[in-house]
């Protein structure tokens, strides 16, 4: 395969997924006279994130994984949405970040150092593709499954071809 | 890089760390004095899957992108599970069956046609990168993840690192 661009970009189509089932959401909490503003502090359990740390981290995860494989600064983005508009433009941020990579940018990024600063001592890295598949995907889908839940948790009409937005491109066998 | 090996490595990581999860449930269950066997039938919305089905989605998906990116035929399972320890089996027999992989086996899946027979018509199929990136990897985390989330839900006492497992292996910057 040429290099790991088709996996950020598969990203950028699940936040453009979660963008509609937020407009989804509200159109669900409308129906039941209540502001969207409502579905932002939903979670599953009391401790687990919110919805809308789920969707921060979920853009945060992303982000982060398009600029650590490719070596670029990521833009900052303080975590401070209360309300759904906000959180949809977060979302909105995040995918016309990942807008302006190309696949040139991931050349060699399978073998690039990436560092983990949270990791204790501060000079831990990871190989790119280790970092994306043992790492970023999982955490990616964690926040991404787990918004979609919270609104399906709280009666958004959603199924499963909302969650994945389109089948892959179609050939003849 | 070198193939589409180490995502369906990531996948049976993932499938290891469920079944780590299923045991913690099973303990939690007990300290509640209730049956494991009643957290099996758990859903976060009545229109999405119980417990049980989300782990049997999840264990197929996992084999069919297996047996899918390498031309192979997948043992069948008939999804007949009732009782949480029949659940962990069924994550045991796809972990085994994954660990029958080799690197070798995944040379070329990423151009390979993997046929799509669910799509009306019959005749359909994708590429192995599409279908691996597009659709199995979206689907597998959707339904290890709703696994995880009904177990929270239930107050099972799992984190961040019970579900990601372990982080990739780590260098020095």
């Amino acid at each position: 395969m040429a290099n790991l661009y088709p996996f950020v970009l598969e990203m950028k189509t699940m936040l453009s997924n979660l963008d509609r089932w937020l407009v989804t959401a509200a159109e669900h909490a409308k129906s039941k006279k209540t502001e969207p503003d409502a579905l932002v502090v939903g979670r599953l359990a009391l401790d687990q994130y919110p919805l809308v740390k789920q969707v921060q981290s979920a853009c945060d995860t992303a982000k982060f994984t398009a600029s650590r494989l490719t070596g670029k600064e990521a833009p900052k983005h303080p975590d401070d949405e209360k309300t759904y508009e906000e959180v949809r433009a977060r979302v909105g941020k995040v995918v016309s970040y990942l807008e302006t990579f190309t696949e040139k940018d991931f050349e060699g990024a399978e073998s690039r150092k990436v560092a983990l600063p949270w990791i204790p001592g501060g000079n831990k890295a990871a190989l790119g593709l280790d970092y994306l598949v043992s790492f970023a995907q999982p955490n990616f889908f964690f926040h991404v499954t787990h918004a979609y839940a919270i609104l399906r948790h709280n009666g958004v009409p959603l199924g499963k071809m909302d969650y994945i937005g389109a089948l892959p491109p179609l050939l003849d066998m």
